[in-house]
């Protein structure tokens, strides 16, 4: 047996979060695509039959109040929460990603106000968040101007009303200086908008300690909501008063049921809905949220960081050097939950990977990207997939 | 016997659509809900149950392509298609009502052009239209105008962009003249826009025969597709190359696969997606589609006719004269499949119909609604509705 495989072996005896892979339906593949979909919880089959027979089929109309339908985009924006650092009252679930990032930026443009004209984005960000911030500087007579997020900080300045950030880099895997470059938006007087479609779940994001403005996220990657399960917008809570949705549906009226032709609205998270809840796909979120019960997320973080370090050590020890180029930072700081690796015929070696039973994904056009969602990736799962990664690139 | 219970019998024995009643969960109540959340079709949990274990569970990111749920949102867009009168490929699903207003209004003001700085909207609208055209207007720099459906060819001429219109009003069920006013709008050079929410499914629309130009709807009322199930936008053919919408997320993309960081928009329908497709709940409402195969809807209204006449006829009959009134409209080519009756203790009097196994709403501040869905409601049920109506107003 190799010396990789022992580690390997102790690694996963030493792992006090091994026991939650159980909260799982897996098989024997080696699934590094959580990043993309996360596996199914164990808990969700049985909760949206539930769902589903009873709630719907039985209680009909009535569960909108007794199966807690109405209230579930806020109650299950308070259970994501803790997972990134938000007291509750501050996130509400619903709508995808994009939609949010369109709610979150107009919102910060229209906080900056009138003298603010410019709008910075990540310029290596995953596209639809540029393409809605086209739309977002478009339609509040914005100038949209992309940026590296290292050069941030030297293109601030007082026309600055609001910058759109992510986390961690879909493509690269690099985990942003969230903190710092908050404290700098913050210094120029414009407003913070994360997006934590690719750290939620995999690390601390502290959202409420380090003072974001708005964030947004989704919620089938590491918090395993489903395939397309809704997104959420956090909106601070100082901020809530003057968040001015440009999506004012009439769930976040003050008073939804009182079908007034005037729009008020509500007070709080709640400004941040829009239209009827997505119950069927927001419940299996909800469910899916179990698993987290009892994980502290810096144990969460550990782990990502042991693995991704490991499997780091697995590829150079089998992978002839010069064979793939890590695009991802060494440094624990600058290092999300994934390891995205450089190679010409990336979508070639993806698609021998996925048959040989190591499912990460390509995203074009060379890159290979493998996450590492530590509930349920073990150590030996990752000496495996660099095992056979060695073996297709061969 | 009475003669109405009589007549109820021999109604259901002649009715061509009563076997459709066995593809559907139901129990001993009289539902005439289904207007806000249709019935459970049975067909669903093993469909959901599927997507959940086998697609998610097993296949996990591979059912993207293998599962096909990445062409799911224009796929049930050309299934919804006959049933409002739209050849495929004009119609996407996705997203909520609330957020496909908004992109068919804003994408019908661009088409209008610069010119045309003045938005129609109905001014008895279901609230959310009314909120969101307000949005619409403010960021495109055009004025909202609240008109009465009726009043609209009036108040159109050279500054109106666009009209947004309810094919049925929630409220009251009338059916508006949805060839009439289109015929009006294009007359002025404007964009018409329909919210089909309370027609589809219930009633002949003909979005193609009379030249509709965008449309919206739910897909959780006469649909059946569960509660909050993903809306729809139309966009006739002949407009599409020129639908600029307002939430270009990368769905929308020519190649969403090629992480460009341009925007370029995809041809056809598919231009109306944004984010990642909601797939549990979208392929819920795919399964619950299946009960229209063979169903024409023509007999579907035919049948909604007769059971609202058959409703209007035994409230007559068993309540006290001017102790309700009805507010949805005797003309067939003004009514919808809903019958509206108000008196002032409505919120009171639908609590005890519904804990005497009768179930419509309640719309603020005083209207008992009952919605009739040909596919499962028999007459039966309705004589039963309007007895225990009568006991309960008593």
């Amino acid at each position: 047996m190799s010396e990789l495989v022992m580690r390997a072996e102790k690694l996963d005896a030493a792992d006090e979060l091994r026991g939650k892979r159980d909260g799982f339906v897996l098989d024997d593949v080696v699934y590094l695509d959580g990043n993309s979909l996360g596996a199914l919880p164990a808990v969700v089959p049985g909760r949206v039959e539930d769902v589903v027979r009873r709630q719907w089929g039985e209680l009909r109309i009535r569960s909108w109040e007794e199966s807690g339908w109405w209230t579930a985009p806020e109650r299950i924006g308070d259970r994501i929460a803790p997972l990134v650092g938000a007291a509750p009252g501050q996130i509400v679930v619903g709508d995808s990603t994009s939609v949010n990032v369109f709610k979150a930026l107009v919102g910060a443009v229209r906080m900056a106000g009138e003298g603010r004209d410019e709008i910075l984005v990540d310029a290596t960000t995953f596209p639809t968040d540029g393409y809605i911030a086209e739309s977002a500087a478009r339609m509040t007579g914005r100038t949209l101007r992309p940026v590296a997020p290292a050069d941030v900080p030297g293109a601030l300045g007082g026309r600055t009303a609001a910058v759109l950030l992510n986390h961690v880099d879909y493509r690269t895997g690099r985990l942003h200086d969230l903190p710092a470059l908050t404290a700098a938006v913050h210094e120029a007087g414009a407003y913070a908008v994360w997006d934590l479609c690719h750290s939620a779940g995999a690390l601390p994001v502290g959202l409420d300690e380090h003072g974001v403005d708005l964030a947004v996220g989704c919620t089938y990657k590491y918090l395993n909501g489903g395939p397309g399960s809704p997104a959420y917008l956090y909106v601070r809570r100082e901020l809530q008063d003057r968040f001015d949705s440009p999506l004012p549906g009439w769930n976040s009226h003050a008073e939804p049921f009182g079908m007034r032709g005037g729009y008020e609205p509500a007070p709080g998270a709640l400004r941040g809905r829009v239209g009827t809840p997505d119950i069927l796909s927001m419940l299996a979120l909800e469910a899916a949220l179990e698993v987290w019960d009892g994980v502290p997320v810096e144990a969460v973080r550990a782990k990502s960081l042991a693995l991704t370090d490991f499997f780091l050590e697995c590829v150079a020890a089998y992978v002839p050097e010069g064979r793939v180029e890590c695009l991802t930072p060494v440094p624990h700081a600058e290092r999300g939950s994934q390891i995205a690796l450089r190679c010409d015929d990336a979508g070639d070696v993806m698609k021998r990977l996925v048959e040989r039973g190591v499912v990460g994904d390509f995203r074009a056009p060379d890159v290979l990207r493998f996450g590492f969602t530590p509930l349920y990736v073990g150590f030996a799962d990752v000496e495996r997939a660099a095992r056979v990664l060695a073996q297709t690139l061969g």
